[in-house]
């Protein structure tokens, strides 16, 4: 675009300001994405779907039901059952039934899979302050409230919609 | 984590804030991206691979390979010929033979794959202008050149690295 279509048409200027944000923000978020997935493969012979159920169920005190693994690994493109097949035979995960509904399934960490995620969790978090480590102080207060404004807004939308 | 945690461990604290920036950010990113997929599905019976593969081919005006286009989807989780296959059959983009190389082909936009991008493309920028909408310009000002600065940070690090 150039400095003639700004000034003629500034609804569509302010169209691609709001495009060009978008593309540098999923530029970011892949780029880390990536290497975050470069590192569990390298690292520990891991996925970035396998990580997800991990912390999922490492924050679920009572384990969950595969219908909700499967909501949560949605986004990450990863096939649950398969996953949790590999972690029930690896030993870090056992499968349940629950009670009073015959045909579904609960799944929980055992003991070593909470050491496992433990480690893999600590190494994780590693990377990223790695990642983000010239991204100073300053700018991280700023960029917070930020995301979690646009965040809200997302999540109000959302509900309005449905 | 307490207060106490982090008066003992300045170190624990600042790698607890860039996790907690990246899930913002992943958040963000992810409801952003769901509902462009929910809009290109409802309002065109589209798909995010099949749109980055239009958009792809829409900046290239030689075309691409099929191994180019393989390499800009890795990252959407399309597949490449199935959606290449599909177009072909829409009438929107033909493959042909690629000069020196028998075994390669290249993908280019037709006409009419031209003209169906476009109602694409300013359909997406609108749907990013509403969720973005809330989101104010001087918010927007700050946001890019961080994002800009991240990301070449990010390419820095992984050129070094390989």
């Amino acid at each position: 675009m150039n400095r003639q279509d700004i000034v003629r048409d500034p609804e569509a200027s302010s169209s691609k300001t709001d495009l060009r944000l978008w593309l540098r923000l999923l530029k970011v978020q892949r780029r880390i994405e990536g290497r975050l997935r470069e590192r569990l493969r390298d690292e520990f012979n891991s996925t970035l779907p396998r990580f997800d159920v991990l912390a999922a169920l490492s924050s679920a005190e009572e384990g969950l039901r595969m219908s909700e693994l499967s909501g949560i690994l949605k986004v990450s493109n990863g096939n649950v059952t398969g996953i949790v097949d590999r972690l029930v035979a690896d030993g870090y995960v056992i499968r349940s039934p629950v009670d009073n509904d015959r045909r579904a399934t609960r799944v929980c960490l055992t003991g070593a899979g909470k050491q496992y995620f433990d480690v893999l969790a600590i190494a994780h978090e590693g990377w990223l302050s790695d990642l983000l480590a010239r991204f100073d102080i300053g700018e991280k207060k700023i960029l917070s409230p930020m995301l979690d404004r646009l965040n809200t807004d997302l999540v109000t939308m959302t509900e309005q919609d449905n």
